[in-house]
C-alpha cells in the first residue's frame, strides 16, 4: 500500500484519478439504521465510501459505541504551497473520527451535524511521515448536543494535530 | 465553469483526474520572496497551484495586504456521507484564506505556520449551492504571532462557515 | 471613575468588598421578556446586574439587536501570578458580550445557552492599559443555533483579545 | 468548607470581601525558578495566591510534570443573569490549569504565554453543585509551543465543562 519512496520526486508522474458511488445510496441508508450500524457497514465495505473519502484517500477502520478510527498515507496530492500535507487534510480526518464518534451513539431516526471543530497542528506531516490514524472519543454525549475529541498520531503514537467538536443531535 | 445540473444524478460518471506541479518549485520561490508577492505570483499562475488546490478544485483569487480569498464550486466528489459538501472543504478553504492573509504580512526571509485554526459550520453546502469565496482578513499582526478571521460566502453573502486562526511567523 | 495610579504599590490597601441583589429576581424577569428587553432592563438599572458582574467590576453598556457591549477598568485584583489581568477576566467580559448579542435576537420565551467559545489573547492588559469595551455583534442566527464574535478594545480600538462563541436557543 | 445550605436564599447577606498580596512578589519570585518550582510554592502557600485566585476562590491544589488541578467551590458570587455560574468562571479554572500543566515544563528562565483557549460547557454548574477539579494535562511540549487540555469535573467524574489551549513559550 505504501509508495516507493526512492522515485526521483521532480520526474514523477503528479496525476491522480479517483472514482465514486452515488452518495444517495449512502444517505438513504443512513436514514434507516442507527448511526453506529450505518457507519459499521461503511467499515466493512457493504455501504460505499464518501466521495470526498475517495479524493482524500482515506478510510474508516474502527467503530465502536464513542469511538471512531480513520487512517491515510499521507502524499505529495495532499501538498500546500510550503511543502506538506495541507492542514485542511488532517482537519478532514479529525472531523470525520469526531463526528463518526458521536455519531455512533445516535438511533436510528437522528441525524447528527457538526456545529464546530477547533484544530491544533503540533508538528508538519510530509509524505515519509507515514501511515497516520485520527483516533476520536466522544466526551460529552447529551441527548441534543455532544463533544468529541481527536489526535492524530502515527505508529509510535507521535501525536501530529489534535482537534474537538461539538455536534447537534436532532431528529 | 458551472456544471450542467440536469444530467440524472444516478448515472452521471463519477470520477475526477488531476495532475499538480512538483510543489518543491513553490516551496523554493517561497523563500526568496515576500509573502504577498509570492502570493501575487500563485495568484497569477506564475507560480503553480498546490497539488490539494488541484485536488479539491480551489484557487486564489484575491491578495492584499492582509487579505485573502479563495474560490471554488462546491461538487459531489466534496461529499460526506450524509450528501452534504464534508465540512473538511470548507476548513481547508477557510484555513488556506486565513494562513495567507497573514502571509501577505511577512516580509521574505520569514515563514508562517498555523497553529491552530476554529471553524463554525452554519449552513450546508451542496453542489447546486454554487460557487463560494473564503474571504479572510488579518486581525492581529505581531512580529511572532498573528490572528486573522475568515467567512465562507455565497455571491449574496450569505454565510456558510466562519473561523479564526493562530499563526506562528518565524526566520 | 479611574483609580490614582501614583500610589505605593507596595504598601497600597489590597482588599475588595462587592454585595449583588438575589438573582433569582433577575431569573424570574428573563422569563417572561425578550431578550432585548431584558437586557435593556439590566443596562437602565431595572434589573440588577448579576452578581459575577459585581465581583468583577464590569457593566452591560450597550444593547441592540445583534450587539451587545460590555465595560471595565483593569485592576490589580484581576491579575494572575505573573502580573497581568488574568485571561478568564477578559473571557468573561467577552462571553457576556457575545451572549448578550445572541440574547438580544431571543423572543419572549426562548433561552439561549453558550455551547462554546474561543478567545485568542493579542495583547497583556495591565491596570494602567485603562478603560476596555468587550463589542459582540451576531454572526449567524438561525432558530436552534446562533453565532457570535466579540474583541475586547480600548478607546483607540487596539484590539487585546477576540473570540467566537456558539449559543443554542430553546423553548 | 462547603456552606450551609438551608439559608433562606431571599434574605442572606450577599457581600464578599477579599484580599490579597502584592502580586509583584509572585512576578519576582517566577523568574527566577523554573516553572515547576514555582507553582509548587504557591500550591504549598509559600509565594502568595493571585488576586484573581482570591476573587473567584479558587486555588492550585497539585502540580506535577505536564499536570495541575485547580478547585473551588460554586457559589451565587459566580452567577450569571440567568442563575447559574458564569461560563467565564469555568473558564478561569480551566485557563489556569493549562497554562500552569505547560508552566511546569518550563525552565527557569522562560515563561509561558496563552495564545488561546477554546472551552465547551456541556452541564450546567450552580452552588449546590458542589466542589469541581479543573484537571489539566499536558498534550505536546515543543520548545516554543505547547498545547493542553483540562476537563472541569465533579468528585464523580462527571465533565461540566472542557477546554484545550495553546500556549507560546519564550526567554
Amino acid at each position: 500500500m505504501r509508495k516507493e519512496k526512492n522515485v526521483d520526486d521532480r520526474t514523477k508522474a503528479r496525476t491522480r484519478t479517483v472514482s465514486w458511488k452515488d452518495p444517495v445510496t449512502s444517505v438513504e441508508a443512513a436514514r434507516k439504521l442507527s448511526g453506529l450500524e450505518h457507519l459499521r457497514r461503511i467499515r466493512d465495505g457493504m455501504t460505499p465510501n464518501p466521495p470526498i473519502a475517495e479524493l482524500l484517500g482515506f478510510s474508516l477502520t474502527k467503530v465502536e459505541l464513542g469511538e471512531a478510527v480513520f487512517e491515510f498515507d499521507p502524499a505529495e496530492y495532499h501538498y500546500n504551497p510550503v511543502g506538506t500535507v495541507h492542514g485542511g487534510v488532517a482537519a478532514t480526518l479529525l472531523d470525520s473520527a469526531m463526528t463518526c464518534a458521536v455519531q455512533t451513539t445516535c438511533p436510528a431516526g437522528t441525524l447528527c451535524t457538526t456545529l464546530e471543530f477547533k484544530i491544533n497542528f503540533v508538528r508538519p506531516i510530509v509524505e515519509k511521515t507515514g501511515h497516520l490514524r485520527a483516533e476520536a472519543k466522544l466526551i460529552h454525549g447529551g441527548s441534543r448536543i455532544a463533544t468529541a475529541e481527536a489526535r492524530l498520531v502515527d505508529g509510535d503514537g507521535k501525536i501530529y494535530a489534535h482537534a474537538t467538536t461539538t455536534c447537534l443531535i436532532f431528529s
